[in-house]
């Protein structure tokens, strides 16, 4: 059974759900993803976010624009965390998005990333599912070894654009 | 049976809804006032919403701070005009809560007054029922005479601080 | 006789008024169209909007950007309903113009929907409209189901870029 | 005849005028003052707005808070040189108001000050009025000169708090 | 052991910890809590933030203001799910702190909650902790319930102030 | 004699003056343009604006972007009124130079216009000018009638893109 | 002869300039103190910054609120390196100031520090002059040692209010 | 051996870094440049800073984008001064990055330029070196008199474009 269930606020979002999965896909991390609106579907809303847990879903990952109230509905219905991926389109760049998405009220928590953040939305979901789950621990760690060297090799760059680069010992 | 039906996020709030409240009841409107949360307890705010109109209420005012999913919540439940009066009290003076309320996705529109507009959207929602209200209507119209006179008072203030004033016709 | 007004600030926002002109229609709400600025034609605003009642327009939607005073200087000379569309034509993304439409004083609300938000202005008219008029009652509850519709469709269109998809009943 | 025109959009800021007034006072300039609303009294603000010239007046002084419509207002019905005083009575400490004062559309411009420039914009009329008028010249040259020596004199201060100061000449 | 590794950036902010630890305290979950800053204490956070998995803590707490650079600091040096709480202290109402914490790279995620929430970041912790721990599930279903039944009290509250209440069934 | 001094912080601003230029150029004002930085050039900025009025002109007009303290170092030199322009560019969309114009020091003030409203800076001029200048008085008028003008013609605009218009008189 | 000039931009910031010095003394830093406005006495700035450096000074910390244009107009009479301390006050708490005081022009920088950051001017200059002062770097190197003591001493404080504190060796 | 060691925290932001350079070039400073990553490779970028003096480094330049932890992460390490560039890269055009660069807490300061201000890190480094190496202050002179004249130039250019210039004397 798939551990995350993402869930877009509107098609047009299809891009943000598709970065997401691919970095699941990457720590071996199974999932499905749907559409359903907060403010367009709020009965279709309700239904998933409250069946998710018994229906296997461990995490689940909403994204949205604008009021952005997806990710603190589907928290209202369900005791999964759920992690708000706040998406850019409306005034301040998605300020207002990422404002709705992390001021939750008491009792209803949502874990916010940053604005446009699927990729790290997925890695937070690896995170929590690592805690019972070895692979995934393996495959976060295995991530970040190559994150590392990627970094490392970023000198590199510096050098070939003709920059002298830092010669002390790393 | 009542007109309006003012739902606050929190009983925290209540003097906004008594605001809200003592403007309706100047301009002869029934009302009735009821607490539930779009997150704490969102069947209630589904049920609350959907049936308001078969109960009788025409217009809805919904006030709510910091992620204000409250309005928008309603205004998914409801084929009724929604009043969201953004509340101030999170980052940034209210203006989370306004953008929150303000910019929702087409198809599910949100009439936002301003940050702690509690009056407002009383008279809003006045303007509203005046439409097939005459009596209302009358009151809206004495109303905005009032003010108007307490405008023209105002210079009489200024006098009485000192302060010379506009000797031209009106 | 049309239902509705809209007053635009600039010919150059005309796309806007058709959008908005659009969505009422597919609701089968007559409406009139009319450029009437502020600050450059505030005699003719104070005149369209304090005729506007007993022309038989029920509902006033203005649009404007920028310092976006059109809304709240429809609504002084009206005691109708008045929708505000702040337009981001500014350099701010229309934050400029969206507390402007929002930010009214005590006794002369104005209804803000979001920043660009004319089909949402269009719907919002006709849930006001819908308290004595059955017809647009019908039309919106049948836009409703229709975008309700749409976003059961977003998912397939995540089925159609490989995204497995949410298989739970609904 | 006074050269000035101070409006007020509301009773409630005539500390605001005063502060205005006092400034005017300093630098000999006569002046009348008026509470009159773009919202609650449109009609006061375009008769007073439109016969302030032909009365004699040479510069008109606006101040709101909010959605701060006045000042535009007023600059729409005449062509006087208006300054816009936006006042931070607001939950967004001012900046509504700033923005609905400076951002007007092209042909009508209003000059605004800082938030709560009350004092700020009754020596921008000075500079206005000193152009035709040499006495006012002189006030101004005189108050430059007082608040040098009080910045001046804030040097002393600071040692007389016991910090080092500095010795270099002036 | 204990689930949850509570950190502070300053000692001033340890009513945000108390807040948080009573909240688990209330859910049935084990903590410990520290002070040690990303910008003061570097290697203690370092050290701290990878040991704590092999110490057999399972979520991460970091709260900061300002810059805020605890929580990512914390998260690039474990692999365990760690929340930021940005705190207030600042003089932009812990918007920069907000912004620090949820605005992380690509790779190296921060489940942000909202600014002061303190008491949401335990109730996040334990919807991760109950993935795998019932009693701790159980805690939350009574939490909820508990809070569902406060906002329905709200409504009790309104009547209390002299306010009309719903009298529709629920 | 040139009436008025138009001082662009930076050669990359000079469209913003042709805009400036032509609208002075059209109400029959006379000019001179130079390129002085506040923070390169100080003491040109100081030299030009402390002999401006002795060379006659009237009004400075200033653009700047960024930290745009051109119009404040303007004013400090002179007791001319000062016109400043904020510019679009930084961060926010030019909020930056729009808070760096107005929000000026007591003593010291700057008429600042709208972001990028260069247009609207030379209108300004010209109602400044015109309390002493009839021809720029009656070319004020003309383009007052204009602007009216094109309004109305905005509404036949609408028709022609198939929008039904406003048959109301006017 | 002193090393560092605090320059502010009005003696009613007396008090962060006693900040500023006291931890300068701290630093067995010696410094000199005075007010100069970049806008009321700009020749008294451009004098002062203009002969710093033939007077011996290394270092310019300037303050300033509002418009915050002392730091950048120091800057632009030196080549000495110049910290600038945004003050708050002003709308939107010293964001306004901040931005000032960053978003310099190229070729003229300031150092900004955070806002109301005098302590942190101080021991940035702290840092500049321990380049060729070894004193000031042992300075510095006891302070950050006393700094990070602090922070541990924090988790005891936490226990002293009851909270359970980390065991793990440090 | 190298004065300045300019850190990036991800090898995109490889322009920045060369626009740096070539600034640092131009005035005589040598420089290395690496990659690191304050999320990524936490411990290369602590290394860095703690052995950056010791290699004989005077000042550090550190470079970021969104929550930009890395110049206040490297100035834990270092009692070097340290520049900070908060770069453009997210979706609220670098306000995320001042705020996260700008805010630090007391003891640990960051000297922050502008947005995207690689240029002027290149030019604060220059300033802070010149206080020891007369060369460099040499440097700094000439192109302090390059830009003036770039800026003089500025006024011809405004003649190209066909505008009547500044006649007065310089």
């Amino acid at each position: 059974m798939p551990d995350v269930l993402i869930i877009l606020g509107s098609p047009s979002d299809a891009e943000h759900a598709r970065k997401c999965g691919d970095a699941l896909a990457e720590l071996g991390i199974s999932f499905e993803a749907a559409v359903a609106s907060a403010h367009r579907t709020p009965d279709r809303v309700a239904h998933m976010a409250s069946r998710a847990s018994e229906l296997g879903f461990k995490v689940i990952i909403a994204m949205a624009g604008l009021s952005a109230a997806l990710p603190g509905s589907v928290a209202a219905h369900t005791d999964l965390p759920v992690i708000g991926v706040p998406l850019s389109g409306g005034v301040m760049g998605g300020l207002d998005a990422l404002l709705s998405v992390a001021q939750m009220p008491p009792g209803v928590p949502v874990a916010s990333v940053g604005v446009d953040g699927a990729r790290n939305a997925a890695i937070l979901a690896a995170r929590i599912l690592a805690l019972s789950n070895p692979e995934v621990r393996s495959a976060l760690e295995a991530m970040k070894a190559d994150n590392a060297r990627k970094a490392v090799d970023g000198t590199n760059k510096l050098a070939s654009i003709g920059l002298p680069t830092y010669r002390g010992d790393l």
